[in-house]
């Protein structure tokens, strides 16, 4: 039996609650449970571009976001009407650019709203289902993921890789497998040493974390024979696009070898390759402070560009609902 | 004119006062310009064992010990017996095994002491050669590097460089080079947001900090086009070891075709190669706190691996006192 860790719990990332959607709040985890109270579909974006939460998260708090107007629609707190969804909509797809999983599904879930007069006793129903169709997608490429996790494994991650990998995990783990995972802790933010490695531990996988420089160490030296990430984005031609830091590992996981695997719930038919990707650049401020202390001379300048772009040729396989699909066989798949 | 920065000035490295030996404490720069006052040898080896000081410092810090013995000697708090000079020198050796310039440099002062009546006397003319021999490799390797900059360069580096990559900046700028340092913070002790970017800003040249994660994203962008980095120890094979998280850069490097150089005051001539590395594991509570705060979950495991091996493939160039070598070539002119 697969038990999720605190952080994957739906409840967790995103509920309604007493007429306030809360929002798990993974920039103050491990050290605080707290929760981000928002009352508003601009409280809700506003959030989501503070990063309250991040990866998977935004999905589902884009979800829940739909079913809090819809219930606001109700009470009459907000107009009866459908542009009230697509304003919505459009504030929380602009909230985080990179990511397109979250802009296609509210994009294809108020395609299936639109001209329905009931639309407002529709959101919840299609919300949960794609929900429930989400959760068992991510079982699925758990299962994939966990084929390619042999006996003995070490394996390197980068940031917070969320359901698909930690499920992989888990399921290798039920299947006997010795596994031993090396995370790096994913600065400015330590996604890798505040999230990934205590929900690790709460699944009772053996975890070490590492700073964001030593990927090729372990890598170099057989500790670490699989690299496995999360992807943002993946285009038809099998670029993947994940947190900073992915693009050093995957270069040092070709160079000794060691196969690199991304996870995606969602490629995008939209984005052929990598020049149509928008890139986030955040606020350079992070990387001169770390749990809010200044880590260099006041005023220093610093560089904080958010994700790196991975190109095929460093990418060995794209776990997908469709199977473990090779970068040239993502398009026929996906488009 | 080149104008040394505050952390490269000789009196702020080490030095003699009041019977007590100061070491310039590089753990809490630029927040602090405190000294660490070491009364004894144990206290002085144990002070470099704590990481007080690196890189370059613990060479300076151990030969101006050995001037401290002396001085010890003629006041009466030390015998005047020539063994407890090499005690001394054994001590402050083992404290740092990695880089083994200072174990190089304290054995062969022992050796021209040794059965010299007039040691004691001796002890301080022969460092201070010493010291102006190493500075003057130091302004002939950084003239050496700075040949090696383009005009509109993008360096990146990894830790605290010292005088030999910086002098290559300053020698650079003075030329009217267009120059810009992407400096990684390099975690767990900031030695890149700390040292470096302050040293390069008090120099007058352009520096943005980034994270661990961040040099394969510079070097793929294009905006570095050059990675240049001291070595705590380069073999005869041309094998260099430095700070973790120079290996993925350096892999990174050769990825993208761009130049990797690193400086070497002084090749080891007695290390062939990888197979005689003694690595440091530092204390792995580093990694999962930062400028004091926690990181991660308590208890959580963690990995310090002090030193990455890179292996001459990755290596272009170092820069040597006999020149900029390529790997092959070191072992003619150092053996």
């Amino acid at each position: 039996m697969i038990t999720l860790p605190y952080l994957l719990r739906s409840e967790n990332i995103a509920r309604i609650e007493e007429k306030h959607l809360l929002i798990g709040d993974r920039r103050v985890y491990p050290f605080e449970k707290r929760f981000e109270r928002c009352s508003s579909i601009p409280e809700i974006a506003s959030a989501l571009k503070r990063m309250v939460t991040q990866g998977g998260g935004p999905l589902e708090v884009a979800l829940t976001a739909m079913v809090f107007v819809a219930e606001q629609m109700k009470e009459g707190s907000v107009e009866k009407e459908f542009r009230e969804l697509e304003n919505a909509a459009a504030l929380l797809i602009d909230s985080r650019p990179t990511n397109t999983t979250m802009k296609r599904t509210l994009l294809s879930l108020l395609d299936e709203l639109r001209g329905n007069p009931g639309f407002i006793e529709q959101v919840a129903p299609l919300v949960e289902a794609r929900k429930n169709a989400f959760d068992q997608l991510y079982h699925q490429l758990g299962r994939a993921g966990s084929s390619l996790i042999p006996h003995k494994a070490g394996v390197l991650t980068t940031c917070f890789a969320e359901h698909t990998f930690l499920l992989s995990l888990a399921y290798a783990k039920e299947s006997g497998k010795d596994i031993r995972v090396f995370v790096p802790e994913t600065r400015p933010y330590l996604q890798g040493s505040r999230l990934t490695a205590p929900s690790l531990q709460e699944m009772g996988i053996a975890v070490s974390v590492i700073t964001d420089g030593m990927g090729a160490t372990f890598l170099g030296n057989g500790d670490a024979n699989l690299y496995m990430t999360a992807a943002d984005l993946v285009c038809m031609d099998g670029t993947v696009v994940n947190k900073v830091g992915t693009l050093g590992n995957a270069i040092a996981a070709k160079h000794f070898q060691v196969p690199y695997y991304a996870f995606s719930v969602s490629p995008d038919p939209t984005k052929q390759d990598a020049s149509g990707i928008q890139m986030e650049w955040r606020s350079a401020e992070e990387v001169t402070q770390c749990m809010g202390s200044p880590t260099s001379s006041a005023g220093m300048k610093a560089l904080y560009p958010a994700f790196d772009i991975i190109f095929p040729d460093l990418v060995t396989g794209v776990v997908t609902g469709k199977g473990v699909l090779k970068p040239e066989e993502i398009k026929r798949n996906f488009q």
